[in-house]
C-alpha cells in the first residue's frame, strides 16, 4: 500500500518565482492528507491533477500566511465543486475565526461540514486515530503557536500464506493466525502462525516539522521515523539569523536527522535569498547522507517492507 | 505618459491551471494601481517583475475570494520587504476586519500604515482625487456588495512650444498660456495661447467592471471611456446561468461596450468550463469589433493623444 509525500511548496514566507508556499500531500493507503496550505495550494493541486474531493483531512501547523493563506480558497473551490462530505480540519486557535469571518463576508454557506479540531501546539497529543494510523502533534519552537505532525501507521497483521493453509481452517482461526497466535484445528493439529503466515509489514512513519528553531525537545518523539521533513530556511552561516527568526539551518536539520536516527531527511522552506538551493543539500549531506531537497512536484515514497 | 493595464488574472472563481484569479495592474504616469487581488497575485507580480514598493493604491471590488484572497499575502510580503510607506486600500465593508484578524493571529505588526477607505458599493462616488486623476466607484449588480472602478485623468494643460515662446515671457504668463489664456507681454504684445502652445492631450479613462450581471444602470457613468474591462464569465448560450449567478455573457459585455460607445473592450473572468476562450472573443466581436481577451501577461495601452 502506498505511503507517499508529494511536495507542493518549498518556499519560506517571502515568495519567489517558481517556488510555492508550504504544502504537502500525504497519501497513505488511498487516504489523502493535506499538510499546510500556503497561498496558491489549490493551483498546485490542479497542476498535479490531484482530486480535491479525495482530501478529507487538512492539517495547519501555524498561522503564518505562508502556511495557511490558500485554505479559504481551497474550501471555496471544494464548495463550488459540489463537495458534501465532511472535512476534518486541524489547526491552531484562531483558524476557525479566520475562516468563519471570510465565509461570512462572502456570504458563502458551505455545502459541507468542517469538523475543526483546535490544536494545543505545546503538547504531544494524538489528534487523529484512524483504523490504520494515528496523527500526533509535535510541539515546535517558533514565534507563534506552531506544531508539526507525526503520522504513524498502526502495527499491521501478518498475512496468510494461501499456498499452505488447510481448507478446513475456520475464519476465526485465520484471524488468530494473522494476529500471530498459534491455533489447533479440528483434527487436533497445532498450526503455528509462523508457518502459515508471512511476517507483518513494518509500520511506517512520517514526521513533518516546519517551522522551528533547532529543537532537541522533539527528538524523543520523532526517533527512528522513516522520513523526516525538517525546515532548513538558511544555510548554516546564517545560524544567528535562524535563531533570531525561530528557523533552522541545513546543519541543524541534518543534526536532528542524525541524532534521531531517521532513515531519510527532506529539507524545505527555503529562504527567498537562495536562488540555487543545491548548497543546502551539499551542506546537509556533510552530516546526514540520506538527505533530499523537498522541491515542488517531487514524490517521496516510504516502502512497504517486512518487519 | 503611459496609461497601461496589465492583466494578472483572467479566471472566475473555480480555478483552472494556467489561469489566475482576478487582478490587474494599472500604470498611470508612473503611479501603480492594483485592482483586485485574487489568490496568487503576488506570485504574478513577481513573475512579471513588478516592484511591490511602487504600488501605493489597491482597490478591491468585492469580497468573493477570487478577488481578494491574495491581499493578506501581498501585505505580508510588503512588510517583509521593509515597506514603510503608507498604503491606500479601498474595499467593501468587512475587508478591514478580515485583514485585522489575520494579522492578529499571525502576530504581525506591519511596518507601514494601511489607510483604508470603506466603500459604499451602491453609489457612484469619487473615492480618490489625485493631482492628475480621479477614481470613482461604479455600482455593479452582484450577489454581494460589489463595485467597479472608473479611472479618469483630469483635464490636461496645453504644452508650451519652446521654439516660439519669447525669452522675456514670465513664469506666471507661461502658466496662463498653458491654461489656454492669452496674455500681454511687457512690450504690450498680445500672445495668443493657441499660437504659443500645443493643444492639451486628451484625458484618458478606464472602467473596470467585474463582477456584474448585465447592468444598463452604469451606462451613463462609463459612456465613452477609452477602455472598458467587462466580465464575460459565460458564452451567451449560458445567459440564464449568467443571470442566476449575477454574471454576464460575452454578448452582454459587447452590448454594453456598443451602447456606451467605448473605444476598446477587454473581456475577462472566464468560467473554468471553457478551456478555449477564443469563442468568447469571436462572439463579442459579432457585436463590438474592438474587443480583446484580457489574458494573463497582456498589456493594453491607452495612447496619449491630442484632444
Amino acid at each position: 500500500m502506498p505511503f507517499e509525500i508529494k511536495i507542493l511548496g518549498s518556499s519560506s514566507a517571502t515568495p519567489v518565482f517558481n517556488r510555492h508556499h508550504s504544502s504537502q500531500l500525504l497519501t497513505i493507503n488511498n487516504q489523502l492528507f493535506l499538510i499546510d496550505c500556503g497561498e496558491g495550494t489549490q493551483l498546485q493541486l490542479i497542476k498535479y491533477k490531484i482530486r480535491f474531493t479525495k482530501i478529507n483531512y487538512i492539517f495547519i501547523s501555524h498561522l503564518h500566511g505562508d502556511h495557511y493563506l490558500g485554505l479559504v480558497g481551497l474550501l471555496s473551490t471544494m464548495h463550488l465543486n459540489g463537495r458534501t462530505k465532511d472535512l476534518y480540519l486541524f489547526g491552531p486557535p484562531g483558524l476557525d475565526e479566520i475562516i468563519t469571518i471570510q465565509l461570512k463576508h462572502s456570504e458563502t454557506f458551505l455545502n459541507f461540514k468542517i469538523i475543526f479540531t483546535e490544536l494545543d501546539t505545546t503538547t504531544q497529543k494524538v489528534i487523529l486515530d484512524l483504523e490504520n494510523l494515528t496523527v500526533e502533534t509535535i510541539p515546535l519552537i517558533h514565534r507563534i503557536n506552531c506544531c508539526g505532525f507525526l503520522f504513524k501507521e498502526k502495527p499491521k497483521k501478518r498475512k496468510i500464506d494461501k499456498t499452505k493453509i488447510p481448507d478446513h481452517v475456520t475464519p476465526l482461526q485465520i484471524i488468530a493466525l494473522k494476529e500471530g497466535e498459534d491455533v489447533i484445528d479440528k483434527e487436533g493439529n497445532l498450526l503455528k502462525s509462523e508457518q502459515y503466515t508471512f511476517p507483518a509489514r513494518k509500520s511506517r512513519s512520517y514526521a513533518y516539522c516546519s517551522d522551528t528553531a533547532y529543537n532537541p525537545g522533539m527528538f524523543g518523539q520523532i526517533k527512528g521515523v522513516d522520513m523526516l521533513y525538517h525546515e532548513a530556511t538558511f544555510l548554516h552561516d546564517m545560524e544567528s539569523r535562524a535563531k533570531e527568526t525561530y528557523h533552522s539551518t541545513t546543519l541543524q536539520a541534518a543534526w536532528t536527522a542524525k541524532e534521531t536516527k531517521v532513515k531519510t531527511l527532506l529539507l524545505g522552506h527555503f529562504s527567498a535569498r537562495y536562488k540555487d538551493i543545491e548548497p543546502h543539500l551539499a551542506e546537509a549531506r556533510t552530516i546526514f547522507q540520506n538527505s533530499f531537497l523537498a522541491e515542488e512536484g517531487l514524490v517521496f515514497t516510504i516502502d512497504d517492507e517486512p518487519l
